[in-house]
C-alpha cells in the first residue's frame, strides 16, 4: 500500500513529494514561504488539479502565518497579493483559484463578523485570522481525500465486473492530497473486487502516466500495461477497452473539459469505438462562470518538455515546438462527469449546476 | 540541402546511415554480409518501408556476390535462404518481401532462360546471376528515388497554395533511398512555391518525427513545429490544419493501411475536423494478396522502447508494456492513396489494382 503523501502541513512549512523525481526517487521538499510554493506549482514539483488547489491553500496559510500585519485589513491585503501570485503559477486548472478564493472569502467573512461584534480588534483579530487561514487550508486538504473516496463510490455502479480501463495522465494519490480522482475510481473498483486491468497512456510530454500512474498501480497491486499515447485507438480496436476515465483541470458550464494534452484525441478514439468516456473530478473543478471551453486559457509550457526527455535532447538543435499543456474535450464526447456529489449526465448545463449546489449544501 | 544518403552500394558492402544516432550524430556503417543487413533492419539502423525494401535487395546482392555456388541452382537455393532471413527481420512492411521477391524472381527467370538457350552453364551461369542480383538491387534503389519524385508531382494538385500539413513519423529521405514519400509530397509542394508549414508528430516510442523529420525539414528550410502525438486534435481544432500526409507499411486491397503506431488516432482526429487524410507510398507497398487490414501482422517491439528514452528509464522497474509498432487505419478514414502511378480514390478495391497495373506497365 501507499505510504507516501503528496502534500502535508508541517507547522511552518509545506512538505511536498517531488514528483519530478518519481518513480526512481522518493524525495520530500519543505517549502517555507508562499513564493516557494508558487514556484513548486509552476515547476510541477506538485501537479494535478486537486493537489495544486491544496498547495495554493497551504501557500496562503504560510503567508498568513509569517505575516507581521497588525490588523485584519493589512493581513487580508497581504493575502490578496499572495493569492494573485499563486493564481498566476498555472492558468488552466480552476482548483487553484477555487482554493485561493475559498480561503480568502472565509477570512474576509470572519474579519467582517469580528468587526461587527467588536470582540477582537487590531493584532488580536489578525492573529485569529492567521490561525483560521491554516485551519481552512487543512480543511481543504482533508476534504479532498473524503471527496475522492466519495467519487469512487459514486462511480461504482458504472463499472462492470470485469473492467478494462484506459487512463490518461495521472489522477491518483499524487494528483490529489490522497486517493485520487479518475485513478481513485479504478482503485475503488479494485477494492470492491472488480477484475480490473488498466491501459496506461504514457502521457507525453511529461510522462505522468509512465512515471506516476504506473508507479501507483504497482503499489496498489492493480495489473496494467503502459502504452504510447498514439496506441489508444489500436488498443480499443484490437485488444478491447470497456471504459476510459480521465481527470479534469476545468469543466465549463456546458461540460466542455480542459484536461492534460492528449485527452481530446483519446475521447475521439473512444467515440469511434463506442467506449464510454468518463471525466472524473471534484465539483471544485467545475467552473460555472464560463459558458464553454472556448473561454478556458490553455497553458503553453516550455519547449524543453518536448525537445528533451530527462537530460537527453531528442530534437535537432533549434527545432521549433508547440507545447500546449492541455486540450479541451467538447461535452458531446463525454458520457458522464463523475463528482463527489453524484454523476452528471448530459445535458450538463442542467446537471452540473445541480452537482455544485448539492456539494455546497453539505 | 541534404547531402546524406540513407543507403548505398559500396562494391562488396552496403553502407547505411545509422538512424538511431540522428539528429545528433551522422555516422555511416558498412555491412558486409546478409546477416548484418538483416540485423540492421531488425535493430532499426535503417527503417521506413521503402528503405528497408532497398536494404533487403542489397542484402541479397551481398549474399549473391559472396556466394561460392558453382551452379545457378545452388546460388538460387542460397538466395532463397538469405531471402527468408531478410523477410523475417520485420514482419509488417510489405516492401521488404516485395524487394526480395523481385530480386529472386528476376534471377529465377534469367536462370530459366539461360538453361533453355544453354548459352551459359555451371559456374559461368552462376557468375552471371551474381552480377544480375547486384544490378537488380541497384535498380530497385534507383527506381525508388524516381518513384518518390513522381509521387510528389502526382500529389501537387491536392495541395492548396497555403498548406499547413500534419505529418506522422518519418517518411522523408531517411525512410526511403532518397527524397521521401509523404514528406516528399511536402518537399515537392515547397519546391513548387507553396507556402508550407508542418506540424510534426514526435511519434512515440522511437520519436522518428522529433528526431528525423524535424532534422530533414530543417535541412530543407521548411518551417515546422514539433508536437506530442496527443496534441494533433488540439492543433486541428485550435490552430488549423489543411491536410494530413502519412506513409504506409502495407496497404490491403480494400485500402486498409498499416503504418506507424499513432496513425489511426491521427486519422480519427482528421475525420472529426474534416481534414483530408492522405496515405502516401509507392505501389510496392500495396499488397493485393490480402483483402483487408485484418490480415496484416502487427509487429510487437521490445518494451524498452517505451520504458526507456535513450539511456533514461521512465517507467518504474517491472512495469508491463504493450508496444505495437504499427496500427491499421481502416480505408473509410483515408481520403486518397497517393502513388507514383497516380492518386487512388475510394472505392480502393477498384482503384488500387489499377495503380498496381499501371505501375507494372511502365
Amino acid at each position: 500500500m501507499t505510504t507516501y503523501r503528496t502534500i502535508e502541513w508541517r507547522d511552518e512549512a509545506v512538505r511536498m513529494l517531488d514528483q519530478r523525481l518519481l518513480p526512481h526517487e522518493v524525495k520530500y521538499v519543505d517549502y517555507v514561504d508562499v513564493k516557494g510554493v508558487a514556484s513548486a506549482i509552476r515547476d510541477m514539483v506538485i501537479r494535478g488539479a486537486p493537489a495544486i488547489g491544496a498547495a495554493a491553500a497551504y501557500g496562503l496559510a504560510l503567508a498568513a502565518s509569517q505575516s507581521r500585519a497588525q490588523t485584519s485589513g493589512e493581513l487580508l491585503a497581504e493575502l490578496d497579493r499572495a493569492g494573485a501570485l499563486l493564481r498566476a503559477a498555472r492558468p488552466t486548472a480552476v482548483n487553484l483559484s477555487w482554493a485561493v478564493d475559498r480561503v480568502l472569502s472565509r477570512l474576509a467573512a470572519a474579519a467582517a463578523a469580528a468587526a461587527e461584534t467588536g470582540a477582537e480588534v487590531g493584532a488580536a483579530a489578525a492573529c485569529r485570522l492567521r490561525r483560521l487561514a491554516v485551519q481552512e487550508a487543512q480543511a481543504i486538504a482533508e476534504e479532498d481525500v473524503q471527496t475522492n473516496r466519495q467519487i469512487g463510490l459514486n462511480a461504482l455502479p458504472l463499472i462492470p465486473q470485469r473492467a478494462t480501463f484506459l487512463h490518461h495522465c495521472n489522477t491518483g494519490s499524487l494528483a490529489t492530497v490522497d486517493y485520487g480522482t479518475a485513478l481513485g475510481v479504478i482503485r475503488t473498483a479494485h477494492e470492491h473486487q472488480r477484475e480490473v486491468f488498466v491501459y496506461v497512456d504514457e502521457t507525453r510530454p511529461r510522462l505522468q502516466g509512465a512515471r506516476l500512474t504506473a508507479w501507483e498501480l504497482q503499489q496498489l497491486g492493480i495489473p496494467f500495461a503502459v502504452i504510447v499515447d498514439g496506441a489508444s485507438g489500436y488498443v480499443m480496436r484490437k485488444l478491447g477497452v470497456d471504459l476510459v476515465t480521465v481527470g479534469c483541470d476545468r469543466v465549463a458550464r456546458n461540460g466542455d473539459t480542459a484536461n492534460k494534452i492528449g485527452t481530446y484525441n483519446l475521447a475521439l478514439a473512444a467515440r469511434a469505438h463506442g467506449v464510454p468516456f468518463y471525466v472524473v473530478g471534484p465539483t471544485s473543478t467545475i467552473d460555472l462562470s464560463i459558458a464553454s471551453g472556448e473561454e478556458i486559457q490553455i497553458e503553453e509550457r516550455p519547449s524543453e518538455e518536448v525537445t528533451h526527455v530527462g537530460q537527453e535532447q531528442v530534437t535537432p538543435q533549434g527545432a521549433q515546438v508547440c507545447n500546449p499543456a492541455f486540450d479541451v474535450t467538447p461535452a458531446e464526447y463525454i458520457t458522464a462527469i463523475i463528482t463527489e456529489a453524484g454523476v452528471a449526465f448530459p445535458p450538463y448545463t442542467t446537471s452540473l449546476p445541480q452537482m455544485v449546489q448539492a456539494a455546497q449544501r453539505k
